[in-house]
C-alpha cells in the first residue's frame, strides 16, 4: 500500500468548496485538532527526528509518537505509535513532571471529503492560512497515482507549489527560537 | 483525611482469611495487578524518588507517576498522577523507543476485605510471599488510628514488624543490579 498526497497553500478554500460541490464530491466530517507537541529532555527531537504529540479532537485526547524517517523498500516511512488516553491533560503534567518542554501547538480545522478514488481535506491551520490536500492511496506505483491527483487537483482548482513540509515543520521554520 | 496504614509480612494467608471470615469481615474482590516499573534516561529514579508504573489489571492498563516525596503539612505526601491508557502495551514501547528502561515487573493477586472501619488486603507477591494489609482512613490523629488498627491486627492473627517499604523497594533491594 502506498499512500501519495499532494498538500497545495490556497489564498481561500471557498472556490475549492464549491468545485467539490459541484462535481458531486461527498462531505464527510468537519474536525477540530488541537495539537501539543512536546521536546524531550535528554535529546533534541528537531535533530533525531522524532515527534511526541498529544491530539485533542472531538472530546478525545491522543498521544502519538512519531519515530524517525526511515528508508523501507526504497520508500520513506516512519514508526508511528498511537495510543487513546482518558486524560491528555494528565499525560502532559506527567511529560512536564519528567522534564519534556511543550514546544508549539498547531490549531487546525480540517473538513474531509471523498471525491471518486481520491480524501480531500481542507485545513485551516493558525499561523498558517489555508491548504487542500489530495490524498490516494495504491496497490503500487503503476496506477500512477501522481497523474491521477494533478488530474483532480486541476479539476477542483487547486493550484501551485507541492508542500513537503508538515504543519508542526512550517511552524517550526516560522519560529526558530523554540528549536533550540 | 489521613491514611494509615499497616503492612506485615504472614508466613500464610489462610488463618487470617479464617479469622476475617470468623469474625464477619465482607470479602469485597480479589484482583490480579501486573506492574512494570521504568526508569528515566535522563535522570535515576532510584535518587530522584520518582516512580513510573503501567499496571494491568481487569483487562486495563494505567498509567502512574509518582513524584519525589515531599513533606506537607509535617505529613509525607507525594504527587501522583493516574490516567487510563487504551494500550498499556503501545505507551511501554513509546517509553522504550524514548530509552526509558524497564526496572522490575511486580506480580500480585489482592483479595479486599471490608472490616467495620479498615480495609483488609490479602497480598500475595511473587518472589516477595504473602502480606496483610491493614488501611484506615481518618479525619485527625485524634482517633487514634493506630491503636485501632494494633487491636484489629491482634484479632486477625496479624502479627510481626510492620513494614515500611513499598512492594518495588523490596524487590529492587533483592535485585540490587537494577538499581544502577
Amino acid at each position: 500500500m502506498l499512500e501519495v498526497e499532494l498538500k497545495v497553500k490556497v489564498p481561500s478554500l471557498d472556490p475549492v468548496r464549491e468545485q467539490l460541490r459541484r462535481k458531486g464530491a461527498e462531505f464527510l466530517s468537519k474536525v477540530h485538532e488541537h495539537d501539543i507537541f512536546y521536546n524531550a529532555p535528554h535529546r533534541d527531537f528537531a535533530i533525531t527526528d522524532e515527534a511526541v504529540r498529544v491530539r485533542y479532537s472531538g472530546g478525545k485526547a491522543v498521544v502519538t509518537y512519531k519515530g524517525p524517517k526511515i528508508k523501507k523498500y526504497g520508500l520513506k516511512a516512519r514508526e508511528e505509535l498511537n495510543f487513546a488516553v482518558e486524560s491528555g491533560e494528565v499525560f502532559e503534567t506527567m511529560l512536564l513532571r519528567l522534564d519534556f518542554t511543550k514546544t508549539i501547538e498547531v490549531d487546525k480545522w480540517r473538513e474531509y471529503y471523498r471525491f471518486g478514488a481520491v480524501s480531500v481535506s481542507l485545513d485551516t491551520v493558525d499561523e498558517l492560512g489555508t491548504f487542500a490536500e489530495i490524498e490516494m492511496i495504491v496497490e503500487d506505483e503503476a496506477e500512477n497515482p501522481t497523474a491521477q491527483i494533478e488530474k483532480i487537483a486541476k479539476e477542483i482548482g487547486v493550484k501551485g507549489e507541492p508542500i513537503l513540509a508538515s504543519y508542526l515543520e512550517m511552524l517550526l521554520a516560522k519560529k526558530p527560537e523554540v528549536q533550540s
